[in-house]
């Protein structure tokens, strides 16, 4: 039976990665990697990085290199289900693709998977689906990783959440339409528009990170009227330099 | 400038550990251990392998060990933050000592916390409370861990949230008053009580897990209704083996 990894490697700093991340990554015969184009080559340089230093059995092991194909980030509100769900099966193709042809039968393949898989990241619906199409069989384990929220966290030294209170975790277009419900602290991510500003009112304490655990790391934090000017140069400045920026931050209302 | 690190080591899997854990574990002249009483000296033995096994450098390093002045859990809902209040606030005053007392001015201390830092534990705020009295200070550095929330993910190979959508992340006692607004994916921590039997009705699936990450873990998934017997029959069975029982849960609203 094929065997595949999906293995969390953290948010960023490579030493985020688990001791049950490395085995795994030792187990490994074949890695598949998939290039979301030139913008993030920062990040899959990480990623060979991180193989080259902590793979030790010296037997070798093989790269599977696929383009993403991409989504239409053009769709609005109402088409985003939509667009993913078009990505999800033109990526599930490659991955069933990907695992018939490249992975021997008792072979071992891993997906790498940046911050903790269970987060917004979308490879164990995919092969979720490729199973259900079922011209390809495998087992599946998914080893934890460090997720951009637990660093945007560490690095300001905070809690998620306060003593006995909920907290949500939740995306940019969601925030946008609105504060969340029952919540007075919420986590947020995948927020191209800074939809914080939207909350400007409320002025809640904002905890804000770019490039957590990296040498790049931004952190700022302060009542939201105060830094939302800063935290907007950060990200001009970070995008016109690296050509991207992911960011994270935690809103906390009193 | 004494130095205080807040480790989180992953949900009770050694392996969970990061290799940043694993780095500042070996700068640390000073372990502080909290014991919980004898109910948890499961867990106090694992934190001791954990240093056996990762600290290499040979120099040798104190632990300081102290019993936790425990919390009221007879309070009711309404007394239940200032129970915690309370017990922070002598727990505050035990840090404040220990680390008066026992780390040099020029030496790093730790505190090794199960999970994450970030969620649902006190070591940050009670170092907070330490810093406000200002009879001692320090610089302190938070290492982010895999908390039970990303291990019972994992062992679920399920992601936390769906497309696009929010989850919330919350307590058993949150969870007995009322289903969360706005949100269909829920994570119960905390919980006592097994309060997921409040909402039977909405028959969500469930995904539990116990002991996670460790030889004796527990994972239960299914529709409420058909696995909430289960999961009764298993708290059990492991309540009366080991005397205490850590479970996480999602709950997933269709």
């Amino acid at each position: 039976m094929r065997k595949i990894y999906v293995i969390g490697i953290g948010a960023g700093n490579p030493d985020h990665l688990t001791i049950q991340a490395v085995k795994a990554l030792n187990r490994t015969d074949v890695f598949f990697l998939l290039d979301k184009g030139a913008e993030k080559s920062d990040l899959i340089r990480l990623r060979h990085e991180i193989l080259q230093e902590h793979i030790t059995h010296g037997r070798g092991y093989r790269l599977v290199e696929a383009r993403d194909p991409g989504r239409d980030r053009e769709a609005g509100n109402s088409g985003y289900a939509a667009a993913v769900d078009d990505w999800r099966r033109a990526r599930a193709g490659i991955y069933e693709r990907m695992i018939a042809e490249d992975l021997g039968e008792d072979e071992c393949g891993a997906f790498l998977v940046w911050g903790d898989p269970a987060l917004y990241d979308s490879t164990l619906g995919i092969l979720g689906e490729v199973l259900r199409r079922g011209s390809v069989s495998f087992d599946h384990e998914v080893i934890p990783g460090i997720s951009s929220v637990s660093a945007l966290a560490a690095g300001h030294r905070t809690g998620l959440n306060r003593v006995g209170r909920p907290v949500q975790i939740t995306t940019g277009r969601r925030l946008a339409d609105g504060w969340p419900d029952g919540v007075d602290d919420v986590v947020v991510m995948l927020d191209a528009h800074q939809a914080f500003r939207h909350h400007m009112d409320e002025d809640p304490l904002i905890h804000w990170g770019a490039c957590l655990g990296t040498d790049d790391e931004m952190l700022v934090s302060g009542r939201l009227s105060e830094v939302a000017g800063r935290i907007d140069e950060l990200r001009s400045a970070a995008r016109a330099r690296k050509g991207w920026i992911m960011d994270t931050y935690l809103l906390r209302r009193d």
